[in-house]
């Protein structure tokens, strides 16, 4: 769809497919504040209870299960799907709503394997369709403005990036188990491996790494914990710790050669966040506000689809970070130092692409109980 | 030496071997403290300047180079030495002391090599001298403190160590030179390593690591970064990283199934220390006060002499860091996991042994600058 005038005031209509907790608490919250072109007109989810208290809340009469997929896009003219289902299943309803014509909003990780990432990136390409990968970040202000503080030489030579990023996650919950895609490297490995890249603004080229099971509760064929060292080519250093099974923690910390700046909590979306930014021994504190991330992915998308440009963060954006992942699984299966393909990848998010929309207030899930234990 | 009636109210003679920085600003200013059981009669130092200079500074008369080490030790009835010379010199130094009959209070870490500790560890014990590392943080409040926090329960289960240890050191300073053991592993990685044992009171069994050089200025023939991840038996994680490259940051965060502490700064001397305590989601802060960090290591070691006691931390305690540090070295040239010896260790610090002293004014250090470029 090219930018015309007849796009103007035009509102892209989206089908939200997964009606899990992050649909329930954050996603289908949103469109509240993106409706300056996003509006949600159809909810796809396997439970018909869901379904109904969900499609009843939200006023969406157009909704039904995984096999209506196409059926439910043709008939409430969707535009766009937002994927919220487990990761194993984005590549199936990523090609099947390319196929019919839809632009894909893709959760991340954006799937297990490059293949997958790479299927994703052919079929929508092939019909035409953006595709963007939700990292709801690239959006968020403390984290651009993170970036914009490495790059403007306040730390002077940025060296290392440290995270630690955890949470107990409730036993059987689909982020502890295998065949949907589970575990804390691809759960929340994903924001650390994400935020070092957006940060040093460049591709790693090693990796080597720990998992540990404690809890078999938790973790039957998943890694509980993971503990990753990634050298990119600039010689810059990133090492994050993640964890399904320790209480919540959620930091980031840049350093260099003449400062540092740590942002805490880094990667969350129900509170603030703030900077400690420490130059020649002193530290300024900057709080950010909290803030919706969700209606910023959704607003900024719809601009992508009504004036024809690519989305950063794109399809590569996400195939970026599952290859980082999958040699961090591969160096810790093996326990060497695995070398990561080489990768181009020019687009980079900046603090261009922040956007302010205020909290939304998580209504109580429907059959969708919080990963959290705690 | 037994515990007699004679040792009431005498006084353990020091004689300081090395006067660089540290000896200045920090071993030697000391012993203000420690007059209870402890007096500075003696120096030994290769640079003539500085003999005169310090000697004057403390009033001490019996002062030489390192050949006359022997005849200082007797003329002036020395009892213990306290070693403050670069690592590589730490073996000579006590096994002529213990060869002599003094006892032996050495920095850290003790030696490059495990076979040096051994000989260190047997020259002590067959002429039935003490010997002890010295690990000023075992007899401080707030990381002491910490170690209980963590044997409480009120983190739970606790699974993760993770702590980051840099400073901007002075090209040429003697600790970026490898003929004299210098290298952020050995420099900084000590703490991190120590303060990982102590906290999960158990011994490593796997590291793996990476190691980097960026300022060839700074770091010719030794690590500049080093990133390291450290398997324990329990199936605990501890991963720091240190750089002599990168703006002063200096803490450490122990993480459970129930909470997490971070202590900041956790391994300096020169400023207060804090904790910030989180269970459930609230933080507690708690600041220690600034003290003395090596008046209670003389005043402790003095004890264990008149008390004829084993010193915590023994040799054995600084072997123990030694071991871990080759593994990690060893794992950082293969880029392969390596499995650590196993290792009993018995005798671990805890809360009994912190000391409070008053901070002390650093003089203006003579012929021995500071290590920081900063």
């Amino acid at each position: 769809m090219a930018k015309t005038a007849s796009n103007e005031g035009r509102k892209i209509r989206y089908a939200v497919v997964g009606v899990g907790n992050i649909a329930q608490v954050a996603v289908l919250p949103a469109f509240a504040h993106a409706g300056e072109n996003s509006e949600l007109v159809a909810l796809v989810s396997g439970d018909p209870e869901k379904l109904a208290a969900v499609g009843e809340r939200y006023g969406v009469a157009e909704r039904g299960g995984y096999d209506e997929l196409e059926d439910i896009l043709r008939r409430a003219r969707v535009d766009a799907v937002y994927i919220a289902l487990p990761n194993t299943h984005h590549r199936e309803f990523t090609e099947r709503a390319a196929a019919a014509g839809v632009h894909v909003l893709c959760e991340k990780p954006m799937a297990m394997t490059e293949e997958d990432c790479e299927a994703m990136i052919r079929a929508t390409k092939d019909r035409g369709v953006k595709l963007m990968i939700a990292y709801r970040l690239h959006f968020e202000e403390a984290n651009l403005s993170a970036i914009e503080i490495a790059r403007s030489g306040k730390l002077g030579a940025v060296r290392a990036f440290t995270s630690f990023f955890t949470q107990v996650v409730r036993p059987g919950d689909i982020r502890t188990r295998s065949e949907v895609g589970g575990g804390a490297l691809f759960d929340l490995g994903v924001y650390c491996v994400n935020a070092a890249r957006y940060l040093f603004r460049e591709e790693p080229v090693e990796a080597l790494a720990l998992s540990q099971r404690l809890d078999e509760r938790r973790a039957k064929d998943v890694d509980e914990t993971t503990s990753a060292i990634l050298r990119f080519p600039s010689g810059a250093i990133a090492q994050f710790t993640v964890s399904q099974g320790i209480s919540s923690v959620s930091w980031f910390q840049i350093a260099g050669t003449e400062g540092d700046l740590r942002v805490e909590p880094a990667f969350d979306y129900t509170s603030e966040i703030t900077h400690y930014l420490t130059i020649g021994g002193k530290t300024e504190k900057k709080t950010f506000k909290k803030r919706d991330h969700f209606a910023p992915e959704l607003v900024y998308f719809s601009r992508c689809i009504l004036e024809d440009k690519e989305p950063e963060p794109s399809g590569l954006e996400g195939l970026a970070d599952v290859r980082v992942m999958r040699t961090i699984q591969s160096a810790a299966a093996s326990g060497r130092v695995e070398a990561i393909a080489p990768f181009e990848k020019e687009q980079r998010p900046d603090l261009g692409q922040s956007m302010k929309k205020p909290p939304v207030d998580a209504p109580e899930p429907v059959n969708a109980p919080s990963p959290s234990e705690q």
